[in-house]
């Protein structure tokens, strides 16, 4: 059990969705489509898996960090540090 | 013809392997792997998805816009405007 | 006492660098510095701008967040809740 | 003369707000203000940098790289080299 857990099928039904982006661009690619029309998609693509990332990250504060924290000790602060790690990530890519 | 049209394999290419990539991460979500790990996955097709942008970006301002520049007028200003919003969608994004 | 106060003084020079970076730019934009220049300075001190925002979220993560979290309830969820819109913001700016 | 000599007194303006917004957090570290305000307006300054990255940007597109791409030859593909990769750090920071 995982914080996402709960919200699988909504989750698989948008990686669903950003996948069939994907494949979109690369139709748009091979069929000469212009540029910046193909880098606006790029641009609604990459802000849907961000916005994956965000509620992942989200489901993953309130479970597994949040219990970690009510447990407290050196497992919570390391979850706490694995999170911000993850964050750093998400605010550079 | 277009500035990506000489890359187009490379292209191609590199969206089949986000394309992989966005799968692998709905087989992660099914089969509940840690949140931690999917949020790293995530960081990662974000990251491809945003090269594949810059590259697209770079091929266009060489051609499309250089072409238009050198033409000069109204349609020069327009491809450098259409060029910037498009800058600050990936910014942004 | 926040989850900074234990580092404030290192958070007051990283602003106080980060303002003189600021002010850095005023003079180059002044002084008719080469444009890209003057962008890899932006780029700089919006870095460096990110890096205290993570810290931040880090320590509150592990002071306010966590605290919340060992109580639980509807505290926790509103504090989590909090962070997570503040690291959405984080990650679109 | 750059792309944005035109447009130097709006450029100080924003970035002398901008210094003040960076002093504004100073202040807020150290009356020890509540973590997720202070990260409110951490974001707030970052997207001032970035707009004004973006203005930067736009005004170099249109002046330098447009006069290099006229000229055509060396000089124009290294201009696009120059600001596409000035571009990714923008994408990155």
């Amino acid at each position: 059990m995982h914080g996402y857990t709960s919200n699988k099928e909504d989750y698989l039904r948008r990686l669903r969705r950003i996948e069939g982006q994907v494949r979109g661009l690369q139709k748009m690619v091979d069929e000469d489509t212009y540029c910046i029309d193909i880098l606006t998609q790029v641009s609604a693509a990459t802000r849907a898996l961000q916005s994956v990332a965000l509620g992942l990250m989200e489901d993953h504060l309130a479970h597994c960090v949040a219990q970690a924290s009510a447990e407290g000790g050196e497992l919570a602060a390391a979850k706490v540090r694995e999170a911000s790690d993850a964050i750093a990530r998400l605010v550079k890519s």
